[in-house]
């Protein structure tokens, strides 16, 4: 394997990630070649030390590894469809950081595959200004072994997570990731905007928001056991208990003159595997529900 | 101050929550009376030392402070009515730890005081086999000085936070604490179904959305201060940002064929805020959308 930072690596798209990452490689000693449409964006990291490449084509042939960090999947297949011809993709990895879903991912893997092109798919759970430190966590699918072959050369961008062959899951788990994020960030809102009726400023609720949501998110790896065997005992409260509470909050939500939208989803959610006959069972077994595509879906 | 372990105390109602409030009672040493509508459910606790009131209005009379845990409001005021008469209620304190809603809480104080009875409004957050250990979280709101002469008593039951004077905090604060419970349960259900569906199971994934739910509720203190200030400049991204990749999420729940309820209420809610010209702002900017009834509510 080369020394780490001797390797030569491309970066397509300097848009504000693309940008971080190359300066990153930068940072860390890497002969860094890149290329963007807006060819402007490109002069900071040369006078850093970046080579501009004249096309897309040449910066995909100047190194071994490439990442591709643009808008979408469509521009990312224009770009490295300028790889075409003179030997084309044949022994360059692409590793593309560009947000999409996981059929988006497995097709460009197809379609890299088909002129020769080692694929790994990316997604990037940072914001530009932490890329290159630990804080930037990037998440990888694809061959174990391109991922091994380049993790050196990877690791100047963050903390890498290598999560399987499958090249849609980095997609995935970037996808599950967001729906936390925004999840605990709206019952951080709702919560907000209840305890402002009573005066409440949002300082001196936040510390409570904040505790319960880490405790809660201690008991995800036990719940787990239940998903994976599928059996649901009620150790700790039943579902009929919890959507009795959950009536409470919709009704409090209502009454206080807020935003009910978010509580009755979540009892509505609940109601429906009531229905279903499980009101004896514990929480997850409303994986049933979130597995099942509702009407209108 | 009365030596905390010789303080009598009454507890009225007991279901599977009184009966683990009475002994832990008993068990730190108190003094304990105890009534029930069905008296067998007094059995075991009698057997440990508890003595059982004839009448609710007797278990009233028995000592200073009186804790009730029943079903609902309209039951405590039911069973509280029996002290009327005989010198009523008047320096007894009633400590209500039966679940309702803030407006509950402010009239049944109201009530209460009419009859010259101290009241404070409490909120169990825990269940029965953890009560009298540092885990059974127990909110109360009411007059500082009613909690604090009671406080000695009240700590046999577990961690206690006293949250102000407004009678319908401990409501609010359990309301708004289940909210975040089930957000974060929601949220990594809707994750455990997304990847699922490539195989991945539920206890491989339960440690990333544990890590992700725990880093981001660390971000709710400082995401506070813009709430407070009213400003929300987009210091690390705009709420425009997060809407396209909310389209991502809703659009890879579909693809996959989960249900896409969820993603999609935390679509439409930020979207709302876009359309009311928020787009270039913060995430917490939709603390209005969350702050405002919405048609139907
Ligand atoms: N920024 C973040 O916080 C963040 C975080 C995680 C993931 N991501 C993901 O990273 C990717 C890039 O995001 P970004 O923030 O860098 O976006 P951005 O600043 O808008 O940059 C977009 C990039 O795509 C290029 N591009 C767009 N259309 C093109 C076309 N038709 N032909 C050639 N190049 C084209 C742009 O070139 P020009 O400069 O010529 O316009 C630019 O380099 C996205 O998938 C995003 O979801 C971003
Ligand atoms: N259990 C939990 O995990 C938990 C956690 C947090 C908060 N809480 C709250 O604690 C409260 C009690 O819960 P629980 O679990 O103890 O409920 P429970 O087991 O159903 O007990 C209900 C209690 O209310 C009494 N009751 C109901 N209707 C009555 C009436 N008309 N007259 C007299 N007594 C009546 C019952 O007496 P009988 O025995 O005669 O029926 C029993 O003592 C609820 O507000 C609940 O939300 C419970």
């Amino acid at each position: 394997m080369n020394d780490r930072s001797t390797a030569p690596v491309t970066v397509i798209g300097l848009g504000l990630m693309g940008q971080a990452l190359a300066g990153a490689f930068l940072k860390a000693g890497h002969p860094t070649t890149v290329w963007n449409r807006t060819a402007a964006k490109a002069d900071k990291l040369v006078a850093e030390g970046a080579r501009l490449a004249p096309t897309a084509g040449e910066a995909l042939r100047a190194s071994p590894l490439t990442i591709i960090c643009v808008t979408d999947y469509e521009v990312v297949r224009e770009l490295l469809s300028e790889g075409d011809g003179e030997g084309g993709l044949a022994g360059t990895t692409v590793i593309n950081l560009t947000s999409g879903t996981s059929a988006q991912a497995r097709e460009a893997a197809q379609w890299a595959g088909r002129r020769e092109a080692r694929y790994l798919d990316g997604a990037i759970m940072a914001v530009p200004p932490v890329i290159g430190t630990p804080e930037a966590v990037i998440l990888h699918s694809g061959p174990r072994a391109d991922f091994e072959a380049h993790e050196g050369t990877l690791g100047a961008l963050g903390t890498l997570t290598y999560l399987g062959e499958d090249l849609g899951l980095a997609s995935l788990y970037d996808a599950a990731g967001l729906v936390m994020m925004w999840s605990v960030l709206n019952a951080w809102l709702q919560g907000t905007a209840m305890v402002k009726t009573a005066g409440v400023d949002a300082a001196t609720f936040a510390p409570f928001a904040q505790q319960l949501a880490t405790e809660v998110a201690g008991w995800l790896p036990g719940y787990a056991g239940q998903v994976d065997k599928g059996s649901f005992p009620a150790e700790v409260s039943a579902l009929e208990t919890d959507v009795r509470a959950m009536a409470h909050l919709v009704e409090e939500s209502e009454a206080v003159g807020v935003n009910a939208e978010w509580p009755r989803l979540i009892k509505a959610i609940a109601d429906r595997a009531i229905a279903a006959g499980h009101g004896k069972e514990q929480y997850p077994v409303l994986i049933e529900e979130f597995s099942t595509s509702q009407e209108g879906d």
